[in-house]
């Protein structure tokens, strides 16, 4: 079988990628392009492709959101995490991974796998790790390994985050000279467990032509994790974190050379004026791949916003190059988001994402906005909330006025309405 | 009498730039030369000053963040406002207005200027106007205005929004070459209004020497109201706009000489690529002059969530030159906010504020992040709390989780919690 970007590098275009072009406003040749130089990937699945929705990521293309769901240690109910994933499609996330842990882990994310209309990811480790039972991290074996992501990429995983960069050398760097807030990806810190506890190399990093070969039969995507992505303004574009990106450059290339999708997951916490430079350095160390980024957060220092400390770092990097944004929510460092949560962190981020279309001038982005605002200098409500970014709240917000329909008027500024001022004029 | 920028000058420093060093964290001679060159302003009517905290705004100073309260045509109880400007305060707002219009207008505004601990400032256009009673907006006065004026100004109002910069020329220009939205400020379109229907030249832009000799008394901080604030992201940076500030610029330089302290009002809906464009020409054109923005809002896609478009869009302009921020709050064109909206609009900007401060390297921001990030490392839930942007949500939130507490971890990750992990190594 020939994955997509075998195919793109062979001057072929196929109908995902006609669909992919489509559903993204571009022609199909700048999709088969993207994909053949990694620029742009399409993730899924071989196995998935009948239920999914096809959309890409990358260069030139619209920012997209990722929605994180999952049973946990605590709360393991396949029902609840169902609702989340519908939640996630009724207001547009582009993706869904599922981080599921705990006793129903399995399930629920056989559930996700089945029944998603958009791209699934997944963090195989975390299963890898669950099939361990009373076992420490230790234990485990790369058959372990290879086994759990054979099974998911059977089910239809779209795309994997693997912690293939968390090297010997960075890890026990790390040990040398302490972050702030140390490694903050749960996927990272179990590598770097792994790795001094066992005292060898990562065995993903090790093992990295072979789990290439595994993937690529699926066309999966690989997702390329940032074990030290930092966890703390402190800890930002520190040595680690730049260390680990130059390894994900070099697995970029060997994955280029064997037809694998590849992005690369970024930072993190990190201080406005850094962002740029981060987006930059990623294009850079790895050669213009898909960046995937969790935030950047642009504080510590608002547990219970983080939605915001988010999407304020995610509008940044979106427009300087960031091209996949996974969502924060509320609850972000405190507990596990509920469905309101789950709305408020993906809302947030397609904002942010929106906003970066807008600036870097995507065709479709700011269309957007201008129809809205007739709608709004119209005084045509019923439009306005149809185009809102969520219109379920637009329209519970507006029936909280108290004022008299006829005026046209919202309770903001009544008779002082300046649009309705103008309007008369 | 001798205002602060006349005493600045003069060389010399009193006990309110001492203080407002102090309470800054910069040296009294920065406040003075600050004050003396026009980029600092300390807005404290010398009415109020017994009853205020004393802060800065300007360059080199942390960013500025104000609340909007006041009672509307729909809503008029000074009981509910009482209860904003107190929540405001808890929150840290740094400056509250008053925007009152409707029956209970004056009640409300004097009880503010009574009661604030932080800055006052007011639109006293919405007064004059309340007054006319059933005559349309071009019965009014110039000495309507300067009564009103005069009558804050001795209730110690400590900053008053004048839209001088809306001329005949620019209005008339804009009638011929509509925008999408149009005039967007009240107070602007209210002066707008006026001179379309007298057929003559803005009376505050005509009697501006004689305002600032009135507010010069009181050493009133005059906000130059920007009546041509795009609203929508089609609007932004056009010719109306930009011809305005030119005129605010030419204004700031008139208030300097009679020794009035300035500061300018900024957009509006901006596309996140052109924010700091707009942030440079208002220091050029204005001279220096500290920068108040209300946003900049960077999509018009979403109501219900505008604090969020707005924090996205002011965390950039204050990394890039705006000194203070007005909020906006998630019922922006929609409703009239209620206390929850309040307080969410006002710490989404304080995190804009603070990530632009951290952005700006300025001293003491970054640090709040080492803090707190040094009491998540070691699991000090307590501080974490203390430390944070609103402990009231954060131990709300944190309280939902149903953990067990002995783990110390959240219901995020349970055992999975990379911190645990590594701190365990």
């Amino acid at each position: 079988m020939k994955t997509l970007m075998e195919l793109a590098k062979s001057g072929e275009i196929t109908e995902i990628m006609q669909i992919a072009a489509k559903n993204e406003g571009v022609t199909a040749e700048t999709i088969r392009q993207g994909l053949a130089n990694g620029s742009i990937i399409v993730p899924f699945n071989i196995n998935s492709r009948n239920r999914r929705n096809i959309m890409a990521i990358g260069s030139g293309i619209k920012t997209k959101v990722n929605v994180n769901i999952g049973a946990s240690q605590m709360l393991s109910d396949i029902n609840l995490e169902r609702e989340k994933l519908k939640l996630a499609e009724e207001h547009k996330a582009d993706a869904i991974m599922d981080l599921s842990v705990g006793e129903k882990a399995n399930e629920v994310r056989d559930m996700v796998l089945a029944e998603s209309k958009i791209c699934v990811g997944t963090v195989p480790i975390y299963q890898a790790l669950n099939r361990l039972k009373h076992q420490g991290v230790e234990a485990l074996k790369i058959e372990d390994f290879f086994a759990v992501i054979t099974d998911q990429a059977e089910k239809g995983v779209d795309f994997i985050t693997v912690h293939c960069g968390v090297t010997k050398e960075i890890v026990e760097y790390s040990q040398k000279n302490p972050r702030l807030a140390g490694i903050v990806s749960r996927g990272g810190a179990i590598m770097a467990e792994w790795i001094l506890k066992n005292n060898q190399e990562n065995p993903l990093f090790k093992h990295y032509d072979r789990l290439l070969d595994l993937v690529k039969q699926y066309d999966i995507t690989l997702s390329l994790g940032d074990g030290f992505r930092p966890g703390a303004i402190h800890d930002a574009t520190d040595w680690c974190q730049i260390a680990e990106l130059k390894v994900l450059g070099d697995l970029t290339k060997r994955a280029w050379e064997k037809n694998v999708q590849i992005m690369v997951e970024g930072p993190g916490h990190v201080p406005l004026n850094q962002i740029k430079e981060n987006m930059e350095l990623e294009k850079k160390y790895c050669h213009g791949a898909p960046f995937y980024i969790l935030g950047p957060l642009v504080t510590d220092i608002a547990p219970g916003y983080d939605h915001i400390t988010s999407a304020i770092g995610a509008a940044i990097a979106a427009t300087h190059g960031a091209d996949f944004l996974c969502y924060v929510t509320p609850a972000e460092h405190l507990h596990l988001p509920d469905d309101k949560d789950l709305v408020d962190g993906l809302i947030a981020h397609r904002i942010a994402g929106h906003a970066a279309d807008i600036a870097q001038g995507l065709k479709g982005a700011k269309e957007l906005d201008f129809e809205i605002s007739t709608a709004r200098k119209n005084f045509d409500w019923d439009q306005q909330v149809a185009l809102s970014i969520n219109p379920k709240e637009a329209r519970r917000r507006l029936d909280l006025n108290k004022i008299d329909d006829e005026s046209g008027v919202c309770s903001m500024c009544g008779d002082f309405c300046s649009m309705k001022r103008m309007n008369d004029l």
